[in-house]
């Protein structure tokens, strides 16, 4: 049977993160059963409080991301709350802070010291551009390292402004990536009782993004380009034109390239000697692409889906994020939940993709805290 | 002393998985010192053997994604092949796949059956659409979730053609929370003794990265559209062209504002009605954009980035991914890392963003397996 929590159950961080990087790591470790306690700075607290839109004064952006967390408020340059914050380490897990490199050190809280003092405590950063290298104190911002990253670079249109990943993926790939290093540490821990650090850098992280287009950089020697909507090495993989859209449609290998020919009343395509491997029909992309439009310009996307999927073959719709999140899959797999927040009413934000077997799969969450609401619970558990 | 190996050492996945989405997490895994062993298809192996570029008639993509792990190639529909998956798993931690919904169950090897012979073993399944839901046989690959999923349609130019994200992430984001639920699991079963399934679907994927526009589309109502090169709540937070190309500047809050304005000689802004919060400037966002842009376009993006880097404001140019792979802080992070292949050369890869002060972050990898290259020595270890 499903148990409520998660697999994280009793492991507490203490996160001293703002905006979206950190902050999204331990919504994910909240997400699976840890308990966060947010350390915030007294007055304003964590910045993404004053990022629109707002609901009765209460930021969404801010909910969004740091639901079922706790709030307390410390200024960190004050002995006696430095104390606090000390006592909460000592009883902690992980640690996790977005702050620009040297910060902590220059609180006192830097790594050496930590784990000095607490051995068993995992320290885990997100910063701009890591702690080492020779950009280490360059500020960043999601944007920032969208663009240096390179990332944008490879997407939008020949020729076309600049296109920003719709998405904050250059804070939600760290975030991601240093919740798999918490959790591999917290794994290393288990085993071995050592703790360690863990160093992101969001630069590194845009670079670990782009995985292939890296690879494709390195053999060729030259960078490559935006590629409108398509795969650069798999086609027929992109966004085709039809009588009233666009229909995606992902053949990745031989097998669904016949099945597609086949649906579209084109068997000769698969005896075609420019379309006989993936290589091949990747060198004769643009002549492909006008045969297939020539076929699907004739119908709507929906007709074309429907044959598609009669036929097996990938293929999908371009959704708005009205129609992606109110897709039937989405309800039945509980990816949009509610929060029920006393300031803003019952809002909807996007739930869990971590389905586990052995754990409950919640439809609501605690609503993101208040700041420093959590303060006199938390210092009773620590005894002051 | 920074060890060799990983966190993960000691821990070991049987990955059943093809192309990208299950390939991309077992390789964060290997990355953090899992052994990772493939099971392939007898003759063809994983489908990404197929996609180019090539070197030599080895694939570079498949490389890529591979490096560091182990293959053998098992008819999963012969029994004695089937009897050699048995004892893999018996000694495995981990089982990856990505086949659809039904395909394990058929084989004999679905959750159920594992759970009650292999108690211990952790089960990681990536999918199109997940195990439940009206969807959950519907094939897709990365494109068909991109599209589906939303992101498509908030990256890009307003009225231009869609676009899509320039790499894969719809594997690489599954990936990467498949690879979180993994280690989530591990930890788990550390605490308690008790294996979990993990059911990741792209498309749940694609709505957890939109986070921020799904909570925009149910706070509005209305499904935000493409913003070209700008953040959709912070303002100025985008590429603005300069006289020779552009520069993103990325003012995050109050005080980066007033920096940014001194330092492009525009202190009136700072006390300018439209622009005294963020909330304020982000409905005035085209206005001061203009006023922004007659200033940055006086000069290059080179001189601008030296006054705003001098301002402490986040910024940077638009890197190719020659540029940001090529970037002196990617050396000096280690972030590209050589194969010394014995059929392709040596090749350069993008390396592991998980820094952790424990461990050494080698500067090569071990190559990419070739199919069914490692048979011998495991079935030795089996006493097979």
């Amino acid at each position: 049977m499903a148990a409520s929590g998660g697999p994280l159950s009793g492991v507490t961080v203490v996160d001293l993160s703002r905006i979206l990087a950190g902050p999204y790591c331990t919504m994910m470790m909240a997400e699976l059963g840890a308990r966060v306690i947010k350390v915030e700075t007294p007055n304003s607290g964590d910045d993404a409080r004053h990022y629109g839109p707002f609901i009765n004064g209460k930021s969404a952006y801010f909910q969004s991301v740091n639901r079922g967390k706790e709030s307390i408020a410390l200024n960190l340059k004050d002995e006696g709350d430095k104390a606090i914050l000390d006592k909460l380490l000592e009883k902690a897990d992980v640690i996790v802070e977005n702050f620009r490199p040297g910060t902590m050190e220059k609180l006192g809280f830097g790594w050496e010291r930590l784990h000095e003092k607490f051995p068993k405590l995992i320290y885990v950063s997100a910063s701009g551009f890591g702690h080492s290298g020779p950009d280490m104190y360059r500020p960043a911002y999601d944007m920032v390292v969208q663009g240096m990253g390179g990332i944008m670079s490879i997407t939008g249109h020949e020729g076309a402004p600049p296109t920003r990943i719709g998405t904050s993926i250059g804070d939600i790939g760290s975030g991601l990536y240093a919740a798999i290093g918490a959790m591999s540490a917290l794994v290393h821990r288990g085993a071995t009782g050592e703790a360690t650090k863990v160093d992101i850098s969001m630069f590194d992280c845009q670079l670990a993004l782009l995985e292939n287009a890296i690879m494709r950089y390195f053999v060729s020697g030259t960078a490559p380009g935006p590629l409108g909507a398509r795969h650069p090495s798999i086609t027929p993989f992109e966004a085709f034109h039809t009588e009233d859209g666009y229909i995606i449609i992902a053949a990745g290998n031989d097998g669904l390239f016949h099945k597609m020919a086949d649906a579209l009343g084109r068997p000769g395509w698969k005896t075609d000697d420019r379309y006989l491997t993936n290589d091949l029909r990747s060198q004769h992309q643009e002549y492909l692409k006008v045969e297939i439009e020539a076929v699907l310009g004739t119908n709507t996307t929906a007709h074309w889906g429907k044959i598609m999927d009669d036929a097996g073959v990938p293929n999908g719709p371009i959704n708005n994020v009205g129609q992606a999140a109110e897709h039937p899959q989405a309800a039945a797999r509980n990816m949009i939940v509610d929060v029920d927040d006393p300031v803003t009413g019952a809002m909807k934000v996007v739930g869990n993709p971590i389905k586990l077997t052995a754990f409950e799969d919640p439809n609501s969450r605690v609503p993101a805290p208040n700041l420093d609401q959590d303060r006199e619970r938390i210092l009773k558990e620590l005894g002051l």
